[in-house]
């Protein structure tokens, strides 16, 4: 059987373990394809460098744009990430009708659009399940399982570095400078780590997801974002102490009228019998409530070499069986095309605590603050005594509008020192 | 554009389910596939009977025969369960070129071969998502998402009944019967429960499940079955007590070597930090371990009418595109052919309380057999004194076999009283 030619671009983490998968498995994935798969050429940035892993020189090479091009290659596998020249090499092969598996959530949460576009016009695959939650298959039970049913709501732990980085503050009681210390010392965070913690990557893995689950178009600058830097280790332990654990969460949710949808990364307080609340360390897992489904939960390593390779190589055979069929799989979809709306319109719930004046009246004028913004509240306990009164407060669900509206009167207000710290709460209702 | 004819047997509790979203969503569904659904009629045992859903009585048919072998017919879902006629009906389908959307777990598991071969004889597609674990997308990403890499064990709590009642067991100190007697209350366990409680139905899901993982063909008599009707409060209060909780799981597990692998369905204790430790009520999770994907776990709903019907719907919705695009989804894989093992050969820990006389020698004699029978021993306590004195062991791993002699051998002991539990232990290692 006339064997299928896959073209590597990058020869990194990623790379390298697909280079070692597609030798080691060769067989398993021959039988699983329908042909055997071989390696056209490795494009990289260097030719001398020492690499993790052992290919033959005479497939390295420099000129990425001649070998996404080449004639006799099938499928372009690519592993460099970033905007350019990931996105040029990947229209280049779509263009010339190969298959493309991608794991670059920028570029696709940047300019989807436009390699969906290449991918139809030139009658190829596009596949990237390895773009959000590494080893996790989510994007095909988004994209095919869940086809029959409507999505509600997406609430995932997609960023590995900053849930083993809260994971830390929850179970050690560790300031957020000092676990990212620890998460660097281990590897799990990168030397300059903005894009984790500032949420960057999460975004880009949220507009993803949203437009999957809501078969739309979104881009990662419609994606509210906040990252995980000012939170504090007396945040994390006020949660704990209410039985709440402090997460990042990508939350993509439909609006009640269902005509539209909100994308958001922020740091949320979830109850503690939520079953995102038992992933610990650098594990991801993405929460999915459908209509008909109910309930759904993904789970397992959203980073690393071999498990993103993984993913990679499960796009490899789904792309490779479809090229033999002389068939595509399913396209991107989204013919809802609903609107993102404001971070203003998301609806949540508040967790607030005030540092304020112990004396009579008090609460009445908070009360009163809330009430004038309609912003119900459901709880509210006195904790400490003169100096050290604080008030915390949990509200009802109301829009973000309205909650940052009653927290700007309540910093204005004598009676409130200051507003210690505000955070979303979700996955209680 | 000319719509697809979907063919529908079986309105009961998940077959009402379909109609409704089918109507329901219908705009939705056209969106996805490419074309509207349109249901060809629905094959009912009664014609008069009271139904959940108003159908137009123009579609029912009792001659389900007729039905699947209509010309205009596309797509047939089954969703009447058991072997007879459910099988000779799929199978006139496929044989005639229609496409299967079916959630009959006991006929895969039993005859799956003879489906499998009229979907490739009649070039139709035979999809079954709905099979195992209802609403959970499970079996595609194991077909597909998992294809590029090597699955070790799976893990799976694919009974809610069961898990319900061992969920009460634990939560509560609550008795086997009472428990089950909630169960029946509440709607989870059905009148003669015998099919949950003795395992039967979590193993024809263990059989698909091997055989999706392993790429290899098996039968639901080819697994060791046990089931949780021997289970005592002593026996869940004792695992709690060592932090662990007892479940009932399905297992495919590879042998060390790669050329077997064992599928066995029994009660295990697990600790209760491993993630299915947290799968409370009536909830599935199936937790899989692949060479380079690491551990994942796939947690929701396993049973009821619509979450099914999303599983059925998800399935019809790749079926209807497959047919529209003239090709075929992935077919059976398989091809690794790979033998089960018998349960002697199948490699576990075990715990063991044994009621035992108090008295000087006792753990040299019990030890010494362990021993003999080449079982090493992990832990050993001593609980209780004279006419209580219970000896608590767990062993390392050890084949099932050795397990099983040491057991026989220790009932003949004279200072062992009675073998008072024997539980396998799991997820831990």
């Amino acid at each position: 059987m006339k064997p299928l030619k896959v073209a590597l671009l990058g020869c990194g983490v990623v790379g390298s373990q697909v280079i070692r998968l597609m030798h080691e498995q060769a067989g398993d994935l021959a039988a699983r394809v329908g042909a055997p798969l071989e390696l056209a050429g490795v494009a990289v940035r260097r030719l001398g460098r020492k690499r993790d892993i052992d290919v033959d020189p005479g497939l390295l090479t420099t000129d990425a744009e001649s070998l996404v091009t080449r004639d006799d290659v099938d499928i372009v596998i690519e592993v460099i990430g970033g905007i350019e020249p990931a996105r040029s090499l990947i229209v280049a092969a779509l263009s010339r009708g190969k298959s493309v598996v991608t794991a670059n959530k920028a570029l696709l949460a940047e300019d989807g659009a436009t390699l969906h576009e290449a991918a139809r016009a030139g009658k190829g695959d596009l596949y990237f399940e390895a773009s959000v939650a590494g080893a996790i298959p989510l994007l095909r039970p988004l994209r095919e399982s869940l086809a029959g049913d409507h999505v509600k709501r997406v609430l995932g732990i997609v960023n590995g570095t900053t849930n083993y980085i809260l994971d830390k503050m929850d179970s050690t009681g560790a300031s957020f400078t000092d676990a990212l210390e620890e998460a660097q010392t281990l590897g799990y965070a990168e030397a300059d780590p903005t894009a984790d913690v500032e949420g960057f990557d999460a975004a880009a893995k949220a507009a993803i997801l949203a437009g999957l689950a809501f078969h739309s178009r979104v881009r990662a600058d419609e994606v509210h974002r906040e990252g995980i830097t000012e939170i504090t280790a007396t945040d994390v332990a006020s949660a704990k102490a209410m039985g709440y654990v402090i997460k990042l969460l990508a939350i993509c949710a439909r609006s009640d009228d269902g005509r539209s949808f909100g994308v958001r990364v922020h740091p949320a307080m979830i109850p503690r019998s939520h079953p995102l609340a038992g992933v610990r360390e650098a594990y991801n897992a993405v929460f999915v409530e459908a209509e008909s489904a109910g309930q759904l939960m993904f789970y397992g390593k959203g980073a690393g070499g071999a498990p993103t390779a993984s993913a990679v190589l499960g796009d490899l055979v789904a792309v490779g069986r479809n090229r033999l069929a002389g068939t595509r799989g399913p396209d991107e979809s989204t013919y809802a095309d609903l609107a993102v709306h404001p971070m203003g319109e998301t609806v949540t719930r508040c967790h607030v605590a005030l540092d304020v004046a112990d004396k009579p009246g008090v609460l009445a004028q908070v009360a009163e603050l809330f009430a004038k913004h309609d912003v119900s509240i459901q709880t509210v306990r006195q904790e400490g005594r003169g100096d050290d009164a604080q008030l915390v407060i949990v509200t009802h669900r109301a829009t973000d509008a309205a909650l940052s509206a009653t927290m700007s009167g309540l910093r204005e207000l004598d009676i409130v020192r200051a507003v210690a710290s505000v955070m979303r709460v979700e996955g209680d209702d």
